[in-house]
């Protein structure tokens, strides 16, 4: 322990270490002014500060100090770009900084179990492996700049339907391979100042009070080494949760939980070692985020704003593009349609609302960037705050629309539509977005379709749009995003973190969400996104991984460093992309692994890298990863460890999850001993399986089958396909069962020590 | 208990009383001459009688006295008719009089959760209503003739794979609404003299030792007062099997058995009054079996053959019959093509095989029922035992099918695709059946397929048959329904009891069959079947009851008794189905349940009544239906009871579970107190929509947040949705979580106490 925290602790007493454990108010915590321990402050991200103004409400929801809205993490994570999500990370931080701001209440890294949760937009994919990796990015980018994340919600928190009571049923396997994995990653490698534990339960107990995730996951395994803090409210027995290894309650108790803790420390039922380490863990961060601070930082206001221009245009995916509409010319006659292209939602509700520092306008950015002989009209086509269509609007949409070259429409979800606190019912837009849609496309068949919304929506009017450009919740800079992509000074890139379904009834989580009452099972396991989609064989509307360019890449050369591996290797695997099209692009190179065949219930593939090259028209490169043993194996509870089952893999190059490009095979094999006891009731096959104990069976079975009608079947006689199966299956007290005169319960005990004392 | 029992139960040794417990030899149980206790037979079922020849193998597989072999209960099923059930019962009976044979071992009631299970073909349906509504049917009918049914395998045995040593992990819930419920009507209805346990484990629990299942489930739920029999083998431990409720392990166990049983007595781990208890069950069924033998009975072979032939007819499902081109004309030239035409399967491998007392050839029932002027050839097509195309034969059915004006193809699956012991791995066809209807179809559009499976298979060839009848395992009168059928003379009036998809890949077991080694998770929960397909939104190929037929029905007048009821009261439903077609035909009027909202996941809607109307063209009959309180319940776990939600219920009345054409709205009232305790973590929306607390809560909640900034907002600001969320999942702690001044520990526990004492 660092010497100045070991003598502060000594210092304390025990109602000043007991207060360090809950905030000041609602967004600071609390000093200790007589031994010179500063209060921090902490803010709401993760896309953007929130900061309260002095004298706003206590939520400080609706009026916040000017800050730069960055594209929301659903749109982040469409650019699969570590390099750029790092990027806004250092520009989180800077603004912190200036705001003297030390800690940063984000990322989130749950998982995208539901197209319905209301808060999606603010987490990166239904992946997560993609997840964490690009939360990772986020973590080192702000912390580079001497301010602090806290990582949230941990864990399971993946809807907002009676969050704050209900408890997540998982089975350990799901836990660590998708919903804890998603934190992984982002904790080992971005190694976060404080982690944000979640409203909800997470297997009957809730996560603030949760010794397995709090402690045994995130310090012990993971090697958390910064403080957990409770989502605001979280907090329901003050001294369990001290226990499980919460050591922040947020935000002020006044008093009650410091009250409850010293309660405890006073009548033995809680360790005041339990209060010094937690003291220890907040003023190693707490000293940490003082020592960092830039008293006098400043940012660069129009900096932030190109840079937010840039991931929102990095952000955006394009869905379709009929007939290579997009981009569109610059001297064309275009009708602008839609009170989104000049109101544009770029944010999503809750605690992530941010005021930002500007605001680009769609239509006017697209008309900044038109040719001089290009033309560009406006028409609202619809109320943001109706759901009915307002036909006067929509008539004189349609019109413009039939006295332009070209239509595009600016649609999706208003503010009440998704937000924090509360789901989707449906993944429908307002009526009288798609109503405009289909009223358009009958006068003008030049129709694009630039979306808004932080999660997806079913597409009924799909066949009506020649382009569909989502454009997700790209923060303050998404109307001059729009405009580059639209008319071409970027070329879309992104990538869809997760499956658009053709239908909300589709989703893996649908016959189980939100639950009953306070208890959601997730019954769909680890078929999560595209996992459930590939295994239930159910076309999606648009996949993971997919989204399209303005050129063309062609994919080559994969190679795959060796054929055969132990789980304690790693394997390269490189792959040569070319742009063979026209303009410049960029293509997100995707690798999927697959488990030929298993014994354990896999997914038929899963995202393993991923990396995002940039290349001009007839260049190439070659891109390398590296595989190790958690590329190929999954969580086995049994041996409560990640396991590679012995065996054949594919690697597989897609240009999206359902678009596998190349592939090669690759055999690896186990080093773990994985020792099954023999018993009674062990099914004949699987001795006969088992090349070391197979031999000394079947002279027993030869034995004990003598003069056996059976005995003597052979492929192709009647019976014999059921015979064998029979065999197969028949425990080995069958063996007595049906032939005790041959065989007794003696020699059946004598066989089993005898293949369980094999070597 | 009855007095001669007791007396005789005194009378045993402890060795004759163990020695009761167990088979004699394979297919008998044993006798005690000395007090007149006879032995008495049982032998495999359930659609025929396989009663093995003196001197055979002795599992007796494939040498058994002919016997009348009745379509499968697939077959079966697919008539949605209890009386032709009942009567096919009634013939069973009477062939085990003249056999001997006191105990029939069927039927099967297991659900189908998967079409691959390989005995799939022994089972009802998807349905556990409909399947428990037929059981009982079956099994009335063979007891009316004083001839034992077993019900079996109890319970589920869902699958081959790894049958005798997999563990069902099933949670309860599901377990009482699908695969249970599918055994209740049959046990409380149907009361069977004996049931049969499966052999598999149940929730960790052999079947067979599973007192839950054995004891309190079936005798003292459902009153079952016969004797429970093993599957054969299916006994693990033998003491612990009988303290379960397992009277009877079958086979013969040579003694062993019975010395466990008398070792337990004598050293006390066993009381001998449960083995007297057992004895008591045991003799109550012999003694009622040897009472019930007609020495002399004899059954007219000719006449079952001829019952045989109708149940075969109404089993058939006309899946397709485009341009009406079903049934064929008596005087057109028809080329039958396939071995399955000339060398029929009828039935399935297994336990269940048949040596039937004649056999049906299709070519030469259809040839005899065409007229003089009509002509017939015959093509082999492919060979059965070959999955390869025989081009030679496929070339010459093409000849075949070219020079005449329909060809009719028999296609299916041979024996070795589906049997007892082993799953199906896929719902293929072999590749010459498909790849001849392929080849036919390009030279003649007038296609006809017959097929003969015993489950689902996939259709990837269905474009190119202009008509498709389902023929199912149609016992030994196959062939002559077929041509009835095909010809006219039968309008077909089966209706699917199982959903065919489109694919393998979207049956709802699939992401979880045949599970992890010895562990199968049905973590589809109640969605099986048609449940799934409509709460996943997948389209079936072909769904849940449906089934064509050669004439139309119009349904009208559908008549609710009451708009109102209790879930103590019942209510008739009736409807008016007219035949509107030019031919006489049967109906099957399907009555299902939605429950509009519910707090409990619940199926979109559940089948709870079925009838089967014959209507002359022209005719028209009124269908009633009682529903009573299970009609509208759902099992909750924490009330241990059959639960119905007070709130809205629709009354579907369906042509097929995909084919709605009636419906009516019902309000039914629960009379259950639900009562939940009001704790700091309930939500205080949960207050709010309890009018009994609503009032109390809203005092308090106004007095807290006086002065708040959000208590003046309205629908409408900006933040509204959100806040409103917040408050309604917000739990009761957090009024002093965030508004500790305001609201104390103290008044929570106050008013804790005073919600949870209003009346």
């Amino acid at each position: 322990m660092n010497k100045r925290i070991q003598e502060l602790i000594a210092e304390m007493t025990l109602e000043e270490k007991a207060g360090l454990c809950s905030g000041k108010n609602f967004w600071e915590l609390k000093g200790v002014e007589r031994l010179g321990i500063p209060s921090i402050m902490v803010t709401d991200g993760p896309h953007g500060l929130r900061k309260q103004e002095q004298g706003a409400d206590h939520l400080g929801l609706f009026n916040s100090v000017p800050a730069t809205c960055f594209p929301t993490a659903a749109g982040l994570a469409s650019t699969w770009d570590r390099e750029l999500i790092r990027s806004v990370g250092e520009a989180l931080g800077e603004e912190c900084q200036a705001e003297g701001v030390s800690v940063l209440l984000g990322p989130g890294a749950n998982i995208k179990r539901s197209p319905l949760c209301g808060r999606n937009f603010e987490y990166f994919s239904e992946d997560p492996y993609l997840s964490s990796e690009l939360a990772a990015s986020h973590i080192q980018g702000v912390q580079s700049q001497g301010v602090g994340t806290s990582l949230k919600h941990f864990a399971a928190n993946n809807q907002e339907h009676r969050r704050m009571s209900v408890d997540a049923v998982i089975d350990e396997r799901t836990l660590r391979e998708i919903y804890l994995a998603s934190f992984e990653t982002a904790v080992k490698e971005g190694r976060p100042w404080t982690v944000m534990s979640a409203y909800n339960k997470v297997n009957g107990t809730y996560a603030s009070e949760n010794e397995w995730l709090l402690t045994n996951i995130l310090r012990d395994e993971w090697g958390f080494d910064g403080f957990v803090v409770s989502d605001w409210g979280a907090v329901d027995e003050r001294v369990s949760a001290l226990r499980a290894g919460l050591e922040l309650e947020m935000p002020s108790s006044s008093g009650l939980g410091d009250h409850k803790i010293i309660e405890a420390v006073k009548d033995g039922s809680l360790s005041e070692e339990v209060l010094d380490r937690a003291v220890e863990r907040l003023l190693t961060i707490i000293l940490r985020a003082d020592g960092s601070k830039k008293p006098n930082a400043e940012y660069d206001k129009e900096q932030h704003h190109r840079l937010a221009r840039r991931a929102a245009g990095e952000s955006m995916v394009l869905l379709k593009n009929e007939d290579g509409i997009l981009p569109l010319g610059k001297n064309s006659r275009l009708a602008v349609i839609g009170q989104l292209a000049m109101q544009p939602r770029f944010q999503g509700g809750g605690s992530s609302h941010i005021n930002p520092t500007k605001l680009d306008i769609p239509f006017e950015e697209i008309s900044k960037l038109m040719a001089d002989s290009g033309s560009v009209t406006y028409a609202q086509g619809y109320k943001l705050e109706q759901n009915v269509t307002d036909t006067a609007l929509r008539d004189e949409a349609v019109a413009a629309a039939a006295a332009a070259e070209t239509a595009v429409l600016f649609v999706g979800l208003p503010d009440r539509f998704e937000s924090e606190g509360y789901d989707r019912e449906h993944l429908q837009m307002p009526d009288n977005h798609g109503e405009l849609i289909e009223a358009v496309a009958a006068v003008q068949p030049n129709l694009v379709v630039v979306l808004s919304n932080g999660a997806p929506i079913e597409m009924p009017w799909i066949g009506s749009a020649k382009a569909v450009l989502e454009g997700y919740l790209g923060g303050q800079a998404f109307g001059g995003a729009a405009a580059d992509v639209l008319l071409g000074d970027v070329n879309p890139s992104g990538k869809l973190a997760e499956t658009f379904p053709v239908k909300l009834q589709h989703n893996p989580a649908q016959l189980n969400f939100p639950g009953e009452g306070d208890r959601v099972e997730y019954k769909e396991g680890i078929f999560v996104g595209y996992r459930f989609y590939d295994a239930q064989g159910i076309e999606p509307l648009f996949p993971f991984g997919y989204g399209l360019s303005y050129t063309e890449f062609a994919y080559s050369g994969l190679m795959v460093s060796r054929s055969e591996m132990t789980d304690q290797d790693t394997v390269e695997v490189t792959v040569t992309v070319k742009n063979v099209g026209a303009v410049a692009g960029k293509e997100v190179v995707q690798l999927y692994v697959r488990d030929e065949k298993s014994t354990a219930i896999r997914p038929d593939k899963e995202l393993k890298g991923f990396a995002k090259v940039e290349l001009q028209p007839g260049e190439q490169k070659q891109v390398s990863f590296t595989l190790g043993k958690r590329a190929f194996a999954y969580y086995n509870t049994e041996l409560q460890d990640w396991h590679v089952e012995t065996g054949g893999f594919q690697i597989l190059i897609g240009k999206s999850s359902r678009e596998i490009v190349l592939q090669e095979q690759l055999h690896v094999s186990s080093t773990a001993a994985v020792r099954k006891v023999v018993t009674r009731n062990t099914p004949a096959g699987d001795l006969l399986e088992d090349p070391r104990l197979a031999p000394i069976f079947r002279d027993v079975m030869a034995k004990a089958n003598e003069g056996s009608p059976f005995a003597s079947m052979t492929e192709g006689d009647e019976g014999y396909e059921m015979f064998k199966a029979m065999m197969r299956f028949m425990p080995l007290r069958g063996l007595v069962a049906f032939n005790p005169e041959k065989f007794t319960e003696e020699m059946l005990n004598g066989l089993l020590t005898k293949l369980n004392s094999v070597e």
